[in-house]
């Protein structure tokens, strides 16, 4: 009769793939019927029950704890296969081990000093100790462990930045520096596409589409999953995009990433829109409007797919210069755009444009509840409204008939000397007004007279046609007679309205990563799983393998006390 | 000194333009600074405050209630002017009335008996009764008001829809049948794009700009903003899109919408995806990920220009004819997709692209709190899995390197009768395992064994290149070998399972419109806005004014006892 029997093994720490060739030599012992070696955490534990492997000490297992459970044909099988678990850990460690090996990090950069990298694959209870130390040895670091907190991340990333130094990671799953990958990655041709990803197999999806589509890559940074969002900053992408933006062998660059924070998104964009490169965006599942004749260097793809290839026929074009629109001088407390829509589709593609610029936009029909605006009647910071919805119609003609609200809440916006931008649409054609210009020209021209100290730009996107009966042209004409930037359609209106705010985005650049970190054929010490430093060897790079054991055994209590140790 | 004085009207109606006029007019009356006319919304007496005519009467009015008030040079100007508002209005609606009009719908049908159309523009509260008023004609509606209930919609297009008529709105702003325009439209070059619209301005802007670029508009049909929710059922867009793919005159078709509910996503594109013809889709704000050359005819915009351009560039390619995959013969219960990846990013995409056919897709990383898997361990209906979350790493190696979890997850998904496709993605390169194949692919071929019954479909996205260590070409063929469907990048491997489950998302056909409604010139009765009706006459259409008045001339209390009369 079959019998299952368990050995709980409490903190004790094994490599990952030790626990693996464990549970495989385990299953291949005579009379074991299966076997399984993994930690008490509730999905192994769920599926040791579907194997059949649920016994009482199991399930009272912490996350913590080793288990090793092997079904024998009876019992005897069984707990034979367990007393030779320690014969079998030690006989795979010794296989393995040719070479000398470094004890610890400080001995191997002893034994490398000119290692740009470190990378790091231990257990992410163990990372952010072995992150800080070779961040105090001077070294990039390639962070693939998991499982490291957010606060170690942000303090990790804050510190490296002001040294110059990058981690990139925790949860990175792959990079590629001067041809040699790091993690999982792809064997691709060398060109002229730079990649910075905080998703690890969009990096290597894209990665292989480029190859496949006869492009090349420079450099692949990742930045890990939490990299975009607000707390950390972005520091590894900002970094990354930097650094690519200096290479001279970079021609165009692609960033991925699961969408960012919405500030983040602005910050990023506006850092990319300094490069004199093209840059390829594509924020998977992020929601924006965008025409595809960008007036900046950014294109937005809408999958891995397309953003393989819009950076492969990038490299093949001729980079076009894109200029700057003049920029008015706003005077020193004008800060805000003031969008006042009578469309609401238009309003709301509006907000969606405009998110690439200004991240946080009030509106009575918002992207997101939190700017909603409490009052539609009464503008916050930067703000869109649409002047259609039914709380300003009710009793009354739409806002295309009827000027009357519009023309009082330009004057309002107007005279808010914070005000620097003003943004209108006017909708022609049958059954609209049948001469917008002629009401809202002088509200317009009238508008600087009470705003002398200050510059106040009017921005009108007129949608209309040659044939509609309130003649386009010269609607057009008159608006751009008052001084008014016009437009035609509204994704160009909102473009443009938010390069007339693109300092506002911009953040405090980071203290510059050294370019030969980049030029240097990689020269990396691994810290961690020894398949990555196989298939660094494999790939030629230079590379020494720390046989990293982790402090006090991997025991917690005793690793606290030499922490505290230490610290005294 | 400035005088205000208030007379609120309760219950009484009035046309918009009409209150427009009066207000104008009393602005004009000597000794008099300004005047409103407005019903008491809560933005109405706002806008009151501001203009300083906030009086107590005023504060406490109701928003069903008219508020007329004046502010004159001294307290004889004011009350004089509020004298002479009956004066005003009766002079108002004696102006215009020149050719005879019937007073009643039913009156205007018996006149015109040829109209096809009803437009109806009244106030919201009474809009209902006259469109069901019009269907019982077996008119089609535009309905141009909103404040309509939810209800009434939906009862509305269900009674219509039964009859093969259309209720272009609640709230539809525009629309154009046959070259003229209903509500607010531009006058735009006959051509061969027929557009579908849930949203108003959305449409205008795409019309207007296909008319800049040279492309000309069959007709727009007009749906209203709620038609896309999924208690509506779309029941307008879906007639419109039928009708369009009948009409000979119509190429190329653009859907425009704010994001519909996910069911009726795949609902609409499975219908376009039935039609022989080029479809735009633009949902604004909706985040899905997809390839550029979709290998439908469905091409998705990423702005309101990208739809106009993209509408225009595709009158001017021949229409490529696209084969749908071979699909396999599923039996009757297996229903569901199982997607067990890897890669997280992978999963993700898969997600974003697979959105566009099956609505509902549970998972451990979901696009939607609800769809969120309780147990990751179990499956549910469609299921896309990420083995490589944190759940399911802690202690052992990442699934590119160890396929334990998954073969033992493929084995449990083989077993379930109700699985139909299961989606694979295979990472190659440096750090991966070194040889998927050889552990995957006799899983592949076992799992035909448990389920003789029935067909189970393999799909493969492998994520390689050909210098990659394990030999890509060779783990293509091997997979193929095995029966599996292989693709290399994900958006396409999304798009075939799409496809394989397309007959899901197919809902039952409405009953069709008769064609004829878009092949004869417009002929309309309009009930409400005068300013419709001069539009109509304007772009020469044949158009008939009803001398329309609310029931009990919109006295609320005898109106519902005349409602309760009727019904008895």
């Amino acid at each position: 009769m079959p019998v299952t029997k368990v050995e709980i093994r409490r903190g004790t720490y094994y490599d990952s793939a030790v626990l693996m060739q464990l549970q495989a030599q385990l299953k291949d012992l005579d009379n074991v019927l299966t076997a399984a070696v993994m930690m008490g955490t509730v999905a192994n534990k769920d599926l040791l029950k579907q194997n059949g492997l649920l016994t009482d000490s199991v399930a009272a297992a912490h996350p913590d704890d080793l288990i090793i459970a092997v079904a024998g044909t009876d019992s005897e099988a069984a707990t034979s296969a367990l007393t030779r678990v320690d014969e079998l850990l030690t006989r795979r460690q010794g296989s393995e081990q040719t070479d000398y090996r470094p004890k610890s990090l400080s001995g191997a950069v002893a034994q490398a000093p000119d290692a740009d990298w470190v990378l790091v694959s231990v257990p992410g209870r163990y990372a952010a100790g072995v992150v800080r130390e070779a961040l105090d040895l001077g070294k990039h670091v390639f962070l693939y462990s998991d499982n490291v907190s957010l606060e170690n991340e942000i303090s990790l990333k804050t510190v490296a930045s002001s040294k110059g130094l990058m981690v990139m990671g925790p949860d990175c799953g792959t990079a590629s520096i001067n041809g040699a990958g790091l993690g999982f990655a792809n064997q691709v041709r060398r060109g002229p596409v730079g990649l910075v990803g905080a998703s690890g197999t969009g990096l290597q999806q894209v990665m292989t589409r480029i190859h496949e589509l006869g492009g090349g890559v420079t450099h692949a940074i990742g930045t890990g999953g939490r990299d975009l969002r607000q707390s950390v900053g972005a520091i590894t992408a900002r970094q990354g995009l930097n650094l690519l933006s200096r290479d001279p062998e970079t021609g165009v660059i692609v960033i991925i990433s699961k969408p960012p924070s919405p500030k983040i998104v602005a910050t990023l964009l506006a850092d990319a829109r300094q490069v004199a490169k093209p840059v390829v965006v594509y924020f998977t599942g992020y929601s924006t409007a965008v025409a595809t004749s960008d007036e900046t260097n950014i294109r937005f793809a809408t999958s891995m797919e397309h953003a393989a290839k819009l950076a492969v026929s990038l490299t093949e074009e001729k980079a076009s210069s894109h200029t700057s629109p003049q920029l008015p001088t706003f005077a020193a407390g004008q800060k805000y755009l003031r969008g006042l829509f009578s469309g609401g589709t238009l309003a709301y593609e509006a907000l969606l444009a405009l998110q690439n610029y200004l991240p946080e936009i009030y509106s009575n029909v918002p992207l997101k509840a939190e700017q909603k605006l409490e009052n539609p009647t009464t503008s916050k910071k930067h703000t869109i409204i649409d002047l259609g919805e039914d709380e300003f119609t009710v009793g009354r003609l739409h806002p295309m008939m009827d000027n009357t609200l519009r023309l009082e809440r330009l004057a309002q916006e107007a005279a808010d000397p914070e005000v620097a931008v003003i943004l209108l649409d006017v909708v022609l054609g049958h059954g609209a007004h049948p001469d917008p210009a002629a009401e809202l020209v002088p509200a317009i021209q009238s508008a600087p007279e009470n705003a002398s100290d200050r510059e106040l730009k009017f921005v009108v996107v007129v949608v209309g046609t040659n044939e509609d009966p309130q003649d386009m042209s010269s609607q057009v004409e008159r608006f751009k007679a008052a001084g008014a930037h016009v437009e035609t359609n509204i994704n160009a209106a909102a473009d443009y309205v938010g390069r007339l705010f693109s300092d506002s985005a911009e953040s405090a650049a980071l203290p510059p990563v050294d370019l030969s970190v980049l030029q240097r054929p990689l020269d990396a010490i691994n810290v961690g799983l020894e398949s990555f430093f196989e298939s660094l060897q494999n790939q030629d790079a230079s590379v020494l393998q720390v046989d990293w054991k982790p402090p006090a055994g991997g025991n917690e209590k005793l690793m606290s006390i030499l922490e505290r140790m230490k610290k005294s």
